[in-house]
């Protein structure tokens, strides 16, 4: 399980969130207060949209308390749009391979969840992969492979129906093999225009996921960034956000119903 | 490309030849004298068969000059068989996950070569890898690729005709989808009682292998480690050497025969 | 603060201390029992001996449970006698330099502990080097420098009285400086032969310290490997042990009052 | 030896000079064409002056060509004042600590040179840093020594003076002791309003240093970008520069005579 946060809305600092909130990411990487792991330590990674059409993606593999790199980043770069997470590998390497946030073009992707016998399942989840997405399937991790699935199947096109559909085909993988748990999703997305989040389990255990209107911009994040119990928005089980900042759109994310319905 | 090296007799310390020798493998990893590249500097490991069955790897990202750890372990640890390799990135990513020498159970192999189109042809290798051995399938190599694929096609039987049709097979994606060169192909590998060697390619430009037999064992290795130029053997091109350190056999390594045969 | 344990008797593999017993130090590099920080998290080290009269030191910053070369190294290397440390950084940066053990010729040294006011004193301990030592003060850590202090005042010649001395000495600096806590120090350090071991502070907070004597040697660790209660003793507060792996002496460790005795 | 570029001038993406020039600074890296080494590969930083009035710096050790974050952050940052820089370690560790350049405050500081005697002399050159500043001594080089004394003999007033006596300073440590070459030096330095730069030995072979003054800038670098031979200024040995991206002035730099003065 991981840990991370997106920011949409007028330009901030990106340490203001990562660094310097009360139980801000990098607290998290440390301990985490919601979760199965308290310890988010096995590397980390920020996407920024600039300047350029793509992001800038910085990832490595120390925790993220221990980067001065990080400091240095995360208190220079002003953004208005970034996403930022720490990994706390399940299963595979601690390798910048294997960090979020991934990157395709001007998506890119952070997850928090757990796929059922993934090691057992990943020839069969590279194989799901597009070829022509293939020389970016950089790591071995599953969420990696989910969203180059996700790419192929139309991210461009419909951000949210074609996660849906590559969580689908995922979590079919893992039911037909019989590993439990089938699929336990928490992501959060962009194309550097809006940002995309979804939330659902094939069980009840659910990844947590929130988020926050302020007046400058929208948070999504795993967990709240601080105590403040009135503003954090707990994010439903089987649903699906987009924003640009100021408007929030609430949609069913549904993965199973719409692999049937294909 | 890449440089490697391996040792096989009387247990050595491994720096004797990985730093030492007036060609050592840290030399070369600053400035190869045969190759494509001069340079090595993408990241090194060595593998060595001690005190249990299975070979102590140790890799690192760092170029072999500047690891510290490298010069501790080589000049402490002394083994009766080890391989060591420095890399030069030819396309994938530079990781521990993508240095040599890979290994399964008992088996360790390094490589240094080429496979046409390899980026396009990633995912037609990775689905050739048997499942069994998917979960080792740490990096994006074509050289762990090939490793994994000859112990699928009976590397524990028949250590050179597997190898050989690891080899055919990789050289048929190439060939069938275009891309050159073919293959050019130059490696060691090892189940810890013998150390097995090849050298080929599908055109002229055959990467360089040498053996030295000395009192106390036999060194295979890219290029000579010292200018005496008397005692350094070179493999023809389409042979494989089997070597228990006393004894040295040669034999046809000839890839495309061996899969159009089958 | 630090966790660390060092073995001495008929040679063990290093894993199975290190990462095997119940609570092993990778363990505890997750979530130690005993000690301010349960996370131990900013790099790693051990240094064993074996075919050369030096120990082999290895150490890197990453958290010791993802590091696959540890993991390797420990479950290969067996020796009759090794030092292991797992580092929760005070104040100074997370690099190889400032991990433990610290090693100049025969000595290997790690540190538990805190020193008041450490980064003001930076300056005035790295004076109290030895000149001729210099050249081996590599990092920024107070560990480090209480080491080479050590070696300038005759660790060679009294393994203990010199450590004393060192720590008497640097304590003095925290009290005249009116930094608090002026000392607290929990160290063992080897010259191959036998294992030293100390537990010290100028205040109430000591640094816990334990040993087990086995029947084929002693272990001497910051906290129990187990939660078998009736094999480990703890060293009592100003207590300084010696021993060669069969039989184990204590002594008085009174640094001030041997400060104050000069 | 060591390379490096600063620009100042319009804002730039930093990748035109550091990546993406025919001889850019990650060429450099592999095969530098002036200067002792041509090989420049033991790690690389960046300090860039944008949203903040300190400067954000990115170090690290892997080789300049081989660091996928650098190619990242290069080629998204836009900066009206950056500076670059690549190792070749002459006798210090591999560390970020070790990796230029060096920041105190709104000062940034890079080098290339050489001091005779570096390592016998590094506690005196130590000791010759204020206090005030120790805390900011994380690594073991002498071109941080020399900026930190520097500091603290006045950057804040006289950039060019302060540097002079520094350089003065150190070099008198070499000269006492016999050592040679007393001292080669090269440098660019920044407060974020201007950059100075200053090209200086005590024998004949003084470390190479060049500008280009461009319509919307001035870059200063240790060897010419490209092969526009029209374009880049040799700066004289002896000589300082002062430049805020439209003007440039010259002035004589001559540590010992100033050294001698005082």
């Amino acid at each position: 399980m991981c840990r991370f946060l997106a920011w949409i809305g007028d330009p901030r600092f990106i340490d203001e969130f990562v660094l310097n909130a009360g139980q801000s990411l990098v607290t998290q990487s440390r301990s985490a207060l919601i979760g199965k792991t308290s310890l988010n330590a096995d590397g980390f990674g920020l996407a920024w949209y600039g300047d350029r059409d793509l992001p800038c993606v910085y990832k490595d593999v120390h925790p993220a308390w221990s980067d001065e790199n990080l400091k240095q980043i995360a208190s220079h770069i002003k953004a208005r749009l970034f996403l930022a997470h720490v990994r706390a590998s399940t299963s595979t390497a601690i390798s910048r391979n294997n960090c979020h946030p991934f990157s395709k073009g001007r998506w890119s992707f952070m997850h928090n969840g757990q796929l059922g016998g993934h090691l057992k399942l990943r020839q069969k989840l590279d194989v799901m992969i597009p070829v022509e997405c293939y020389d970016q399937r950089y790591g071995a991790t599953d969420s990696e492979a989910i969203f180059l699935i996700a790419v192929g199947l139309g991210l461009d096109r419909s951000p949210i129906s074609a996660m849906e559909q590559a969580v689908g085909k995922v979590e079919m993988l893992a039911r037909e093999a019989g590993h439990t748990p089938h699929m336990r999703f928490s992501a959060c997305w962009s194309d550097g225009e809006k940002v995309y989040a979804a939330r659902y389990a094939s069980d009840r255990f659910v990844p947590s996921l929130f988020y926050r209107l302020q007046e400058d911009g929208i948070v999504v994040c795993s967990e709240p960034l601080d105590e403040d119990e009135s503003g954090w928005i707990e994010i439903s089980p089987g649903t699906a956000i987009t924003t640009d900042g100021r408007t929030l759109e609430k949609v069913e994310f549904r993965p199973q119903a719409c692999v049937v319905n294909t």
